[in-house]
C-alpha cells in the first residue's frame, strides 16, 4: 500500500506539472500568425520539458517497480525528486519567453542537474534499504547513462554564458539518449516480467 | 500494475486539462449581461473541447481494457498522445476568444488531427504488442470510424480560411458520432464483459 | 476496473476543481489588513463552494459504491455532471468579486441547480443498468432531500434579482442539511458494511 | 475501497496544493540576476511550504495506515483538513511577495495552526471511530509533538508583529523537528510492518 500511494502521490505531481507548463502557453491578443511568433520558443521550451518530464515519470515508475520497501528516508527523498522536478515549468517559461537568454538557460541545467542528483540519491536511498540483495542495485550496475547525463549538464550550465545554443544542444541530445527505445523492450520482452533496468533520470 | 499506473497517470492529465480549461473563462469585471456575453464564445468552445477531452478518455479507457501488455514502446506512443491533448486549453481559449477566427479555428482543427493520429500510432503499438491474436485488433477492426474523423479534421483545416463555421460544423459533428451511445452498450451489455469496440479517438 | 478509473477520474476531477478555486484568493498587493478585506467576500463564497463539491464529493463516493455495472451511458452521464460541477470555481469567483451581486448569486444557483440535475441523471441511469433489483434504488428511496434542494436551487434563482442574501442563505441552508452528519453513520454504522443511503447531490 | 478513495482524493488535492504553489513563482520579465532577485523570497517562501505539505502527505500517510474503518464523520474532518492545507498557496505567496512582512506572517501561522488543529480533530475522530482497542490511539500516544507544534504556532503569531523573524525561525524549526528522520524507521524497520507512530501534523 505505502508503495501505491508513494507512485500515486508521485504520478499526481508529475502530471500536474506537465499539465499546467501549458498555462505558461498565454493565449495572444490577436489572431494572426504574427501573433503566434512570439509563442514558439516557449512552445519549443515546452516540448523539452515535457519530454523530459515524460522520462522521468518513465524510469522513476521503473525504478519503483524494482522496489519492495518504502522507508521514510525514502518518501523525503522522493518529495526532494518532486521539488526539483516541481521547477521545472518555472525556468521552461523563464528561458522559453526571453529567447533562451543565458541565465534563463543556465538556470534550465542548473533544475536539470538538481533533478538528477536527487533522482540518484532516490535511486541510493532506495537499494540501500533493500540490503545487499538490491534487485533494483542488480538492474542499475554502474549507471554510467545516468552519471554521464549529470556531468553533461553540469557543463552545458556555465557553457550557456558563452554558447547558449551549445548548452541547449546538450540539454536535447541528453533527453534523445533517454528517449532512444531500450532494445531489450523493443524485442517484445513484456515490462511486467523483466523490467527495464530503472536507470538514472 | 504498470497497467494501472499508466491509467492512473493518463487519467490525471486528462482530468487537469479538463479542467484547467475552465481557468480561461475569466471572471468578468462587471457583473451584468453585458460582462457576460464576451464569455459566450468562449464558454462554447469550453463545451466543445470539454466533449473531445471526454470521449478521448472514455475511448482511452476502452482502449487500454483490451491491453494486456505494457511495453516501453506503448509508454511513450501515450506520452505523445498526452502531448497533443495538452495543448487543447490553448486552441480552445485561443479559438473562443478570438470570435472563432480563421488561423485559431485551423489550429484547434490541427491540434485535433494530431490528437487522433496519436491515438491510431498509440492503437496500433498497442496492438502490435500483442501480436498476431491481438484482442484490440480483433475490437478496432477497420476502425472505419476513426479514419473518417481523421479525414474530417483534414478537411476542416484548410476551410477554416474560407468559411470558419463550416470548419466549426464539422468538428461539431464528429464530437456528436462518438458522443451517441454505442448500441450494444445501451442494450445492457456489461462493459464489464464485452467491451464496446475501443475504437480511435 | 471499470469502476475504479471511473472514480479514479471524477475523483481527480473535483480534488481539482477544489484546488484551483483558491487561485482565485489572488494575492493582494498590500500587506495590511485594508489589502485583505476585499477578499473576504471571495473566500467565504470559496468556504461555500469548497462544502458544495465535498458534499458532491462524498455522496458520488457512497452512490458508486451501491454500483455494480459501469455502462457507457454512466460515463456520459458522469462527465455531464463533472462538467456542471467545473463551472463552480467560474461562479464562485463571479459572485465573490462582486460582494453578492444579483446576477453572479442567480448563476451561481443555476449551476448548483444543473449540478443536482445532472446528479440525479447519474443516479438515474445507474439504477436502469441495475435492473429491477437495484441496490442504489433501495438506498436512495424516494430521494426527499435531493428532490428539495432542487426546489430550493429554483426558488433562489429568481429570488437573487429581489433580496439577493436570501438567496445566499437558501444556498448556504441547503449545504448544512447536506452536511449535518447521517445519524446512522454516527451510530458507529461501519461504512463499509451498510452504506449510508447514497442520497442525491 | 473507502479508504482507498479517502487517500487518493487527499493525495490528489496535496499534490495540487503543492505543485500549483510554484505558480506564484512568477516569471521575471527581464533575464538577468537582477530580475531573479525579488523571487528569492518567494521561492523561500515556496520551499517552506512544500516542505510542510510534504510532511503532512508523510503524516497523514501513516495516520491513515493505522486507520481501518471509514465513518462519515471521518470524511468530514479529512475535508476540513484539505480545507486549511488549501489555503497555504495563498499564505505563502501573501508572506513571499511582501517581504515577510508582519501580518502575512502572522496570518501564515493562523493557517499552520488551524491545519494542525484540523489534523488532531481528524486524528480524534479516527480513534473514536475505532473503540477502545485503537491501534491509532496506541501509535500515537499522548502526542507530545503534535501539541508542542501547536503551543509554538500560537506563539508565533503574535510573535510577528513584534520580531517577525522570530515567528520564521519558529515556523521552520517547526518544520524541522518533523523533518528529521524517525530513528526506528532509519533503523531499517519496514514501514509496511512497523508503521511509524503516525503522529500529528
Amino acid at each position: 500500500m505505502t508503495k501505491n500511494r508513494l507512485e500515486a502521490f508521485s504520478d499526481g505531481v508529475i502530471a500536474i506539472l506537465i499539465t499546467i507548463m501549458v498555462l505558461e502557453l498565454r493565449v495572444p491578443h490577436g489572431s494572426d500568425l504574427e501573433a503566434l511568433r512570439p509563442l514558439v520558443p516557449v512552445a519549443l521550451a515546452y516540448l523539452l520539458s515535457f519530454i523530459f518530464l515524460g522520462i522521468y515519470w518513465n524510469n522513476h515508475h521503473h525504478m519503483l517497480h524494482a522496489t519492495d520497501r518504502i522507508t521514510g528516508g525514502v518518501l523525503w527523498a522522493n518529495l526532494h525528486l518532486l521539488f526539483w522536478l516541481s521547477l521545472t515549468p518555472f525556468v521552461t517559461a523563464w528561458m522559453g519567453e526571453n529567447d533562451v537568454a543565458p541565465l534563463p538557460t543556465a538556470l534550465y541545467g542548473v533544475v536539470l542537474l538538481c533533478s538528477a542528483i536527487a533522482y540518484t540519491l532516490l535511486q541510493t536511498t532506495i537499494i540501500r534499504a533493500q540490503g545487499p540483495h538490491s534487485r533494483l542495485a542488480a538492474a542499475v550496475k554502474d549507471d554510467m547513462k545516468g552519471k554521464l547525463s549529470m556531468v553533461l549538464y553540469a557543463v552545458a550550465i556555465p557553457t550557456a554564458f558563452v554558447e547558449r545554443w551549445v548548452s541547449v544542444a546538450i540539454y536535447v541530445s541528453v533527453a534523445l539518449t533517454w528517449l532512444v527505445p531500450d532494445r531489450r523492450i523493443e524485442a517484445g520482452v513484456e515490462v511486467e516480467k523483466e523490467p527495464r533496468a530503472p536507470a538514472h533520470h
